[in-house]
C-alpha cells in the first residue's frame, strides 16, 4: 500500500495568512509555516510528508505567494524547482489550483490531480491514504472526487457534504455522488448532521482528472479559464512565464474554487465523495488549536513553542509562546495567550473568532505593522 | 494652612519589593519606584510631593536599601544627602523607622517625626495635610499617633483600629485613644466593623516625638535599641558611619513596628489615632491597582504605561504596559494582563493574592532571573 498511485500529482495551495491565528500568523509568516502541533514540523512540512507517499516527492507541487519561496523551499528541499508555482499576488483558490491544473495537464495529459490545503491538521496517514486511492479511482471515472470526513461532533465551525447516490466504483470501496453541500450549520442543525450519518465534513480536498477540473472550470467560469490556459502555455519558457504572470494573473477573477468547480459539479451529479475516517481539523482559529493539542482534556493548558518557560496556577486553554518570557498564568480558564515579539494577544476559546476583527482594527489604525 | 509645621520631620521608609506586584515590581525596580496611578511620578514622589509642604524638603528623610539609593536621589532631587539612610540590608519596618529616629533625635532633640511608606496611594492632599497636622499636635502631648482612614467599604484586605476613649488636645480636632488592633477580617466582621464607625483602616501611618519613639522600642526591645542607638552615635561622622552598618545592622531583630511599638503602645493607653477622611490604599495587589485605576467602574479596562498599545474588545480588568508590543485583548473580563521585557502575567482580580506564590515557585525553580 505504500506504492505511488500512477498518473497522480499532489497540489498543495499554501496562501491564506489565517488572520484567525493572529499574532501568531502574520503575512510575512502564514498559518502553513508554523508548527502548529508540536510535530516539530510546519503545517506545509506536514502536509508534504503525508503526500510524498502517494505521489513521489517529484510529483508534489506548491502553488503560493512569490513572497513565501524561499520558506517553502526551506521547508520543503525536496521539491523540484519547476513544481513550486508562484503567485504574483493572491486570487483565491479557483486560480491557484486551475493554474496548477492547467500547468500539469500540458505537462501531462493523463495526469489525475488532488488539492490539499497546506494548513490543515492530519492525524491517521495511514486512512488518509487509503481515502486518496479511493478518490483518485473515482476521478479516474471522470468525476470530481472529494474527501469528506466523518464527523466526530456537530462542529458548528465547518461546512458539510450531504452524500447522494451510492457509486460503483472498481477500487473504490465507499464512493457516492454529492448531493449537495450546506454551508456552516448551528448546532441543532449539525446534531441532526450527525445522527443523519450521511453527512461527511467539507475539508476542501478535490481529486480529479486535470481535463476534467478544466472543462469545469470553463463551463462556469471562462475568463478564468482563458486567463489560465494563457498562463499555463507560457509557463514552461523561462523568459515567457515573468512577462505572462505580470500580465495575467492580475486580471484573473478572484472566487474560490467551490463556486468554480464544486457545487456546479455537484448539481450535474459530475461531483463525488469517499468518507475519510481520519482526525482533521482546519485549525481556524485557537478555540480549535487550543483543542487540538490539549488531547481533549478540559482543564488541560496546552503549550506551544519550543522554548517556553510557563508558570500556571489553575489555568487551561492555550499558551503559545514565540520569545523567552517567562509566562506566568494563574486562574485563568480557557485562556488564549499568544506571546511574541511585538504582539500580545489574550483571549479566551469562547472569543476565539473574534481574532480577525482584531486584525481589521489594526489595519484600519495604521498599526499594521504587527501584522 | 500651608505653613509648615515647626519641629516636624518626615520619614519615608522605602523598602519592600511588593512581591504581589511582579512582574512589574522587582528587586531591582521595586513597587515604591512606580508610576501606578498615571500621574506620571513614581508613588515615592508622590510620597514626597505631600509630604513636602508639612516639614519643608530639608526635614524629609528617606530609609532605604543601597541599591535604590541612585533611584531615589533621581526620584528626589530636593532630598539633601544627609536625610537618606542607607540600609546594608532589610531589617524590617521597626529597624528603618528605628533608625531614622535615632538619628534624627541626636540632631534635633525635640524632633516630632511621622512615618509614611513610600508606596502608598493618597487622593486628597488638603484632608491628608489636616490629619498630620492634628497628629502632630497629639504627638506633641507624649502620645504616638496614628492616621486611622475612615473606611469607604469593607475591606478585607487591611487591618483595623478600633477606637477608644476620646482625647482633648488643643489643636486636634477628633481625637482617641486605640483600644485595640485587629488583623484583616472576613467580609461579614468587616461590614460590622464599618457599620459600627468606630473602626478605621490601618494606614501604617505613625506620629510621635522621637524620644518617645524610642522610649517605647527600648520597654519593648532593648537590643533592638541598643543597636540603634549605637548607630547614630556613629552616623553622621563619615568615617565611622560605614563600619557601623556593616558590624551592627545585620545584627538587629527582623521585625516590625507594629509589635514593637504600635501593639505595646496601645495596651499601654499610649497610643492615639486622628481619623483621615482621605482615599488611601497600600496597593496591595493587582485587584487594588484596577480599582484604583479604573475609577469605579466595573466595565472598565485600566491602562498603565506611557506607550501602551492597547487594543481591546469587550474586555475589563488592568493591562500594564512597559513594553512597545501591541495588546490586543478579547472578551476578557476582570483581567489582570502585566507586560514587561522579560516576563508576562495574565491573571484575574479574584487571583490576585496567587502572584506571591508565583514568585515563590519561581525563585525554588531557578527562575530568579526575572525576580
Amino acid at each position: 500500500m505504500v506504492d505511488e498511485i500512477p498518473d497522480f500529482y499532489a497540489v498543495i495551495p499554501a496562501g491564506g495568512v489565517g488572520s484567525r491565528l493572529w499574532p501568531l500568523s502574520r503575512a510575512d509568516a502564514p498559518k502553513f509555516l508554523h508548527d502548529l502541533t508540536g510535530s516539530g514540523h510546519s503545517l506545509l512540512r506536514d502536509t508534504w510528508d503525508r503526500l510524498a507517499p502517494l505521489s513521489g516527492e517529484d510529483r508534489i507541487a506548491v502553488v503560493t505567494g512569490r513572497a513565501h519561496r524561499a520558506a517553502v523551499e526551506s521547508q520543503l528541499p525536496g521539491i523540484p524547482d519547476r513544481n513550486v508555482f508562484l503567485e504574483s499576488e493572491p486570487r483565491d483558490s479557483a486560480a491557484a489550483i486551475g493554474l496548477a491544473a492547467a500547468i500539469l495537464h500540458r505537462r501531462h495529459p493523463d495526469v489525475i490531480m488532488g488539492s490539499f490545503a497546506a494548513d490543515h491538521v492530519i492525524r491517521g496517514s495511514r486512512v488518509f491514504e487509503f481515502a486518496v486511492r479511493d478518490a483518485v479511482e473515482v476521478a479516474r471515472e471522470g468525476y470530481i472526487c472529494t474527501i469528506g470526513i466523518t464527523p466526530s461532533e456537530p462542529a458548528v465551525g465547518f461546512g458539510y457534504i450531504k452524500r447522494g447516490g451510492e457509486l460503483i466504483v472498481d477500487g473504490a470501496r465507499d464512493a457516492s455522488l454529492v448531493e449537495r453541500f450546506v454551508e456552516k450549520p448551528d448546532l441543532d442543525t449539525a446534531r441532526e448532521y450527525v445522527a443523519d450519518r450521511s453527512y461527511l465534513w467539507n475539508a476542501g480536498m478535490f481529486i480529479s482528472r486535470a481535463d476534467v477540473l478544466l472543462a469545469e472550470i470553463e463551463a462556469n467560469n471562462p475568463q478564468l479559464h482563458a486567463g489560465l490556459l494563457e498562463l499555463a502555455e507560457a509557463w514552461d519558457d523561462r523568459e515567457r512565464r515573468g512577462p505572462a504572470v505580470d500580465r495575467i494573473w492580475p486580471t484573473l477573477p478572484k472566487i474560490a474554487i467551490d463556486y468554480v468547480v464544486a457545487e456546479p459539479a455537484a448539481e450535474k451529479g459530475r461531483l463525488a465523495v469517499v468518507p475519510g475516517h481520519f482526525d482533521w481539523d482546519d485549525v481556524g482559529d485557537f478555540a480549535s488549536l487550543a483543542k487540538l493539542n490539549s488531547g481533549g482534556r478540559k482543564n488541560d493548558l496546552a503549550i506551544l513553542g519550543e522554548n517556553a518557560r510557563i508558570l500556571s496556577d489553575a489555568a487551561s486553554g492555550i499558551v503559545v509562546s514565540h520569545t523567552s518570557r517567562v509566562i506566568s498564568l494563574i486562574g485563568v480558564k480557557d485562556i488564549v495567550v499568544v506571546d511574541t515579539a511585538d504582539a500580545l494577544l489574550v483571549t479566551t476559546s469562547e472569543h476565539a473568532q473574534r481574532v480577525k476583527h482584531v486584525v481589521d482594527a489594526l489595519k484600519l489604525t495604521g498599526r499594521g505593522d504587527v501584522l
